[in-house]
């Protein structure tokens, strides 16, 4: 087992990330501001295989067109002499006052006008520097007063933002995909679509569901105190699982953005099992960050420490993968993967006449808590 | 206003809600079993519409032929004799043993099979007795113990498990509609589907979809302090609202299935309303129990005061709809309802050149406290 | 019933409230900074008693002596020009980042010393003001890694801070009473001292408990998910409650400072009789703002509405004292309030000799859904 | 590291945990009746040093005179036999219906003497089985209808109640202590007293102080999202660690009452390494469950488990403590232990006159990401 991230682990981090310099609601920022380069030079030496950003991230939003050329210019040199990919960008559609009472889903058709500009903007940057993925946060797309708004339009509100954004890929040929990110409050009191699922419900109601997908956060599903990896699970069943998040969190409380493994060992156990087991081979991002206490240098402890867990836990996937025991153990619980037969009315018909020893199957034995004693050793090294 | 409910205002009481014993994990029953016809007949008295009920509410789940046609046959004359409409049937798959580890999702072939039986002969039962809408909650589909199942494999299984019915009630010729009731937990450690758009999300990708919707329940999304309108919304705006479960909780805590309306005024207040509005005209069912302090009698205290609390908000959405202040604001914070302009290389490109005043935007000055304050007003009478 | 506030009901609101400029961890200020002197007047015309601040909302933490003494000037006459008092001060001990890990429990003994200076200052701007209460938010006094902390010994530094401060008004003779506020957590992943209780428990073990009672908030307890009545009412009933700070919250998530009884009314109405029931006749302190949608006019309509909202559940407070039916089902149910004879052995004999009839105490009817369907009725002026 | 439990180690578990039957709110009973004597012998093989228990886990509430002699008899013996200990018990004051509306803090004085009968009898039983703490979880002792009881009349009763029982241990000269435990909620919407602070505010209030501890269960204060290491810190630094409930839980659902370090692995690693730190040499109380899906013999697989974690982590408290990198980092992060100096009007002048370098502090670096990686990779035994 290596504890040493390379290119092919897929580690990724959001310039966000690493560059944030710790403002808090009660509190002013302590780091620096952290320039785009240094953070490519520095992650690249600590194995990453690439930077996603949000638009004003990389380009300020008040930036000239020569600004803009010279900031794009020197992060695109600085990937080429790291090898660094940008695999996914994304919009800012939620720092600034404009977008207060939301972005596609704003009362203003003005509002709504300058986000999809604001967008399709930063779809262009982010295809020009190599992204393959776009993700979209309605961070601002909420309510407090749900006498203000009609939370159906809402939705129909942002299918057409969507749908106009996936016309506007399709006609420029960007090979792009939208992966959708869902969160359940803060920084609005309720945010529309408030967990990975609504979004896997919303997706087939588009023009192009083909196109759509999700990009779950652990975090984000965390704060509702429900289970990730049955949430990952269910888009990866749907195919949609198109990017995610890594970080981690307290439930019932507000985004910490911890460092990824460093609250919920089991339960990120369990995740990055799914992902290593389960085919996908999209980015391992992390969207956390330091905590505020750390210093300019911290940050990358910070980021060392994610890719370092996510490895650690990833080698202990595989441990469960090869433990007899655990394996053994396996077997016997879940006995044979074979499908059920299929509807048939001889099927229904033969089950409904069936006579079942109730008592005799409430009986058979289910040794979960010795598996997940195994479990627990395996996760603490004993 | 009138707060006296009529059969017009189709409201529905589960056989266990107004048979709930008030036995809880510390403590043991408190009131005696209450006889179904003697549920019909004073829920009649009271002003519902009809009951609901899982199969073994009706018929115990070691009654003989005889004792099943005995009770079906007084259970029928009881809603004959009151007028009294079963719309919705259910099946139990959570209390027995044999279900400790799920019903659909059970390892166990053998599980899963009597599952399918039960739920057949429930289904014929329900049918036998009017209903047309067929409830699926999967308590006991769920983990404490993620190592032990395939959380994508539990999806496909239950997959099968709908399909398989779907079949069934259309070769019986059965006009059924299937509605799918999520919760997060409990009595599971989690339960797959935790969320109405989980479901939402899987209906979809079944064989027959246009069969298939939802059964939101107000408990069981506040559970996980989500917005219980929101995801009705989303529900409405998928056309996938097929019954409705109403009853009070409070978050991030045991279900505790409180009175309608007696403990989160303003959200029911707006879910009152989106109902009304909505066009939905379904049963308006709630899935709560008396305080276990109560004894036999103080049921119907309950029953009456869900009722009351219903008609009670619906004359508050009535007033909220013909107060001129409210709608003067609304009017004003809304604007145009008109949709944007659909995706065209033309549109797209007049979008990206347009210059947008972005603090001229952000000023826009929006009453959200003014009328939120009008909403507290209108609720407490003011 | 009247809604107009008066200067005897006592509101006041934190300079900070108004002043909220709608900042939040995704978004940059929507409103234009708030003079304190403007605040004073706005608030006076609105019918307040009082403002209290934290030291730097009055005077900048960089303000030279004679940009000090210019501030306090204008303040103090802004106060004398309208009547309005400052019933109670604090220090802001989180905004700078010197207090990025804590202030009175830092492990630096500068930082601490630090905290100490800035609140002796502090302490002596608001006894020039008139202050009587002076508040202790420890915002920061937590951890986000307990490895890094002991925290057995951050409560011995807290309890050496306050007595320090104890000593201090002391020599100084400052007729200062001392308010304890806590909360869970945010902008600490914890923060010690998360409940009420956690001060109540804390205040006996210090030099002075006589001078420090606590400082309950709304939102805070309500974060966790505890009831905010019953807290409130350990520390009526341990004579503590010496300040109260009132606004909304929805629980199991980030800090929302609503407005007072915008969302949890029922909770809210209970607290407003408690409150008004119990001889309390400090402030009636709203710490809240206005939502981030609001302009520099909103907050205004945000501050009445805070007002009103307590004074029609004040008004609701006298009219379930005055509700006969209420009155006679609550004369019923509590029974004598007599208190049972204390212990003495020929008591305990006699008690344990006793024969009990379990089954009949069992079945003493307890008529609580119809006593809280009267009180959802009073609420809804039904 | 030895991981076989010895008698040293003071593990323990309740009566009613082994033999919990896997009842919950929607299902019945999947495990047969456990007898207390094959409980002590099962456990006592497998390490454990003493249980614990409820009066009517041992003795059925309508047992006889002579039933209650011969249970009474034969557990003695078990214990005679295996050198088992009984160091806590503690009485049922919540299954029975008598109880459905609160035991010490019920309207009814009735209720109130038969709670006061029944703890002196289970107390009497305890002393005579040797237990020297006596634990009180007032399960019932609460409110879903804030209107139907005076919160603060209910601390009054509870203070009688148990200012009486401590009477009676003092006349009956009974070595006994006792120590409360606290629990936000279920199975009443609201419990009084809902965190462990609650009662270390309380336990000052009592006639007898000195006799009264507290019993804090990391489910119980998980449930609310607080910082159950916090919650015991503040314990042992009052003095008032008397006894412990050690299990497992997720945040803001139902109690779940898991394997001991099942789910909350840092949490617990940290709560092992502050008893093991503290002095504390009470026993470590196992108050959990297995799951509802094993059958008898998983049972003890579950007891196996709780031991077994504890002395991992115990183990790697043991590592901490001895890990150069770690302590390191400790010795630069927390500096000097020194306490500051005490008040005096010099010391106050001087720091009121000090000036601070605010940049310089804010600079100092805190490598709380490293020190929370070593953490982690102690952990995981990486």
């Amino acid at each position: 087992m290596t504890l040493t991230p390379t290119r092919q682990d897929k580690f990724t981090f959001g310039l966000w990330t690493v560059g944030n310099r710790g403002r808090d609601p009660f509190g002013e920022c302590v780091r620096p501001p952290l320039d785009p380069v240094t953070s490519v030079h520095r992650l690249a030496e600590l194995g990453a295989y690439g930077v996603n950003f949000h638009d004003n991230d990389l380009v300020p939003i008040d930036a000239t067109a020569a600004e803009r050329d010279r900031i794009v210019g020197d992060f695109r040199r600085a990937l080429e002499s790291t090898g660094m990919k940008v695999p996914m960008a994304t919009t800012n559609l939620f720092t600034e006052p404009v977008f207060k009472d939301g972005a596609f889903t704003s009362h203003d058709p003005q509002v709504r006008a300058y986000a999809l500009q604001k967008t399709m903007r930063a779809m262009d940057l982010g295809v020009e520097l190599g992204a393959r993925t776009y993700v979209f946060w309605g961070g601002r797309e909420g309510a407090e007063v749900d006498a203000a708004k009609d939370s159906v339009e809402a939705i129909r509100r942002f299918r057409d933002a969507i749908d106009f954004l996936c016309e506007y890929a399709l006609d420029q040929k960007y090979s792009l995909r939208f992966a959708l990110e869902a969160k359940p409050n803060e920084p609005r009191g309720d945010i529309y679509f408030p967990t990975t699922a609504a979004y896997l419900a919303f997706i087939p109601t588009l023009a192009h569901p083909e196109m759509v997908g999700v990009n779950p956060e652990f975090a984000h599903e965390q704060m509702a105190g429900l289970n990730f990896v049955h949430a990952v699970a269910q888009a990866i069943e749907a195919g949609k699982l198109f990017h995610i998040d890594l970080n981690d969190q307290k439930p019932g409380r507000f985004d910490q953005d911890l460092r990824f493994g460093s609250e919920s060992i089991k339960a990120q156990f369990f995740l990055v099992k799914l992902l290593e087991e389960s085919g996908y081979d999209g980015p391992r991002h992390f969207d956390a960050h330091a905590y505020r206490t750390e210093d300019a240098e911290g940050v990358w402890d910070f980021a060392c420490g994610c890719m370092r867990t996510y490895l650690l836990l990833k080698a202990k996937a595989q441990q469960f993968a090869a433990h007899a025991e655990i394996q053994a153990l396996l077997a016997e619980i879940r006995g044979s993967a074979e499908r059920d037969e299929r509807y048939s009315r001889a099927r229904a018909e033969a089950v409904k006449a069936q006579t079942f020893d109730r008592a005799a199957l409430a009986n058979r034995r289910l040794e979960y808590e010795r598996l997940d004693q195994l479990v627990i050793d395996l996760l603490l090294g004993a």
